[in-house]
């Protein structure tokens, strides 16, 4: 079971690896929500998105051979494990679905990583890249399914804790789970965890009304980041023991959000990465006047030329 | 001459009315560059630059009367006073030169400013929005060339102090000099303050070499945010007294700045917010081995359409 000794462990693990990223509060008319609102803008840490947390702890604590590191990654993650195998001079190979933007398929080969690009959906990417594994030797850096990758990305937390320390609630975006299992080991028992989700990629909703991870369609906005087609077993059990709450958004909501972030704030955050605020904004999370809101604005790998400037 | 009293008043007259915005440390490889880096990320500031803080300062001081308050601008600044008017519930008259980005005349008039194009530059602007307030009895709130203003602008020098205090350099781009003024006002004899200007719009370097305010040609990538034919007496003044260093950026450096902005951290600057950057990325300014550089990403009112993602 994860620990926030885990956590720490990372921590130190990654220090220097990975960017303190910064924390914006916005005043309560900003987005027209009540409460007080901290982003925490993660989508400035390398590579574009919180990932590179988890993928650093993942290969510092397992010392990989030559073989190096192989992933499989909608494209977020895939793009952390390039960086990281580039950073520590190791070999990696990534493999992604069909459905990843071109923009994230060349930089990955940009970062120095062999790229396979196999299937329809990150499941597909996710087989392809286990049978390789067997072949090579590899190191397998899951994209949330391990120990060491929610514990690097619970890092988030650990920082925003001291950053923040006065934090009443945190909304996170969920895909695999990685990230809101860490976040919710951090803030077990003192701070509420909200766990966000697109209608179209409900792996947790789906999951906690079946007491078991279950596969679910995956489509919409979100879905190049948020794409994972069941949630972990690992991911679940910390979400039920910590009595995360799981709300859900619609796309309409996501593109209101991610616009909102531009006109506003001049942030550019991905689709994925808009979707905790857009639980905010749409009302499908309500905060208590007062309450004191941190949103993890946890990715910013999107082509701007979409937004509108009004 | 304008004081650190000033700054510290302004402070306090804007404090609710203007964000905190986050300063972001940067390794020194993310830009190539030596030294520590951190960014002060203004454009995150209401309207996407920093120039609520002087209008807003400025107003507030004056107490206008039913005329309301009036100006003219490139751009940002009437997007400022626009937005503090609302704010205040003020009326709002805005002159804008034609060279002004058509996002920024069309946000000046969803913020309920009337808007006046009149003019190829800045100073056409000017001149047309001063015989108005002669007619109406308008406020005039200039862009730069008021104590009012420079000390509000010099509230992000304040800001940046307390967040941190370790800075041994900062930089900043000048247009006019308003915010140029209030910083290095603020820093005085203790902080480096290095002025940087597009080689196509340097009001302040030939004002340092001319001995006087001069006008120049303006012209390239910044015209609409650092666009104004000449430099206040009083920040040629401050620039002289505090030493400030003056450099010069192409705007092939500035566009490589914007670019890099983008790349590495997923921010969105406008050309006069990057220029900064650019002399650090250039080689304009270049920081011994160890010192603490911060660098004023002063505005994100920009088209994101054409930034390259790799």
């Amino acid at each position: 079971m994860l620990t926030t000794a885990d956590i720490e462990a990372a921590e130190r693990r990654i220090a220097g690896r990975v960017r303190e990223t910064p924390v914006l509060a916005v005043e309560p008319r900003a987005f027209g929500t009540p409460g007080h609102v901290l982003l925490k803008l993660e989508l400035c840490q390398h590579t574009g998105s919180f990932k590179p947390r988890g993928a650093f702890n993942r290969i510092l604590a397992a010392h990989p051979g030559p073989a190096g590191v192989i992933a499989a990654s909608g494209g977020n993650h895939g793009l952390a494990v390039a960086y990281a195998s580039r950073e520590l001079g190791i070999a990696a190979e990534v493999f992604v679905p069909e459905t990843s933007a071109a923009v994230k398929v060349a930089r990955l080969r940009a970062y120095g990583a062999t790229v396979n690009v196999v299937g329809q959906h990150y499941a597909d990417a996710l087989a392809a890249s286990q049978a390789r594994a067997q072949q090579t030797g590899a190191l397998v850096v899951h994209a949330f399914d391990q120990p060491e990758v929610q514990a690097g990305q619970g890092t988030v937390a650990g920082e925003l804790d001291r950053q923040a320390p006065q934090v009443d609630t945190v909304l996170v975006a969920v895909g695999g789970g990685g990230l809101m299992a860490g976040i919710a080991t951090w803030f077990a028992g003192r701070t509420k965890v909200v766990a966000v989700e697109p209608e179209r990629i409900p792996t947790l909703a789906q999951a906690l009304a079946a007491g078991r991870p279950v596969d679910v369609e995956v489509g919409g906005l979100a879905v190049d980041s948020l794409g994972a087609r069941r949630i972990s077993a690992a991911s679940l059990t910390v979400a039920q023991r910590t009595e995360v709450l799981s709300v859900l958004v619609s796309d309409t909501a996501i593109a209101a959000a991610r616009q909102a972030l531009w006109e506003e704030l001049r942030i550019v955050a991905e689709a994925g990465g808009a979707a905790a605020l857009a639980a905010l904004i749409s009302g499908a999370y309500r905060p208590a006047a007062g309450e004191r809101v941190a949103v993890i604005v946890c990715g910013g790998n999107t082509d701007p030329g979409d937004l509108v400037t009004p």
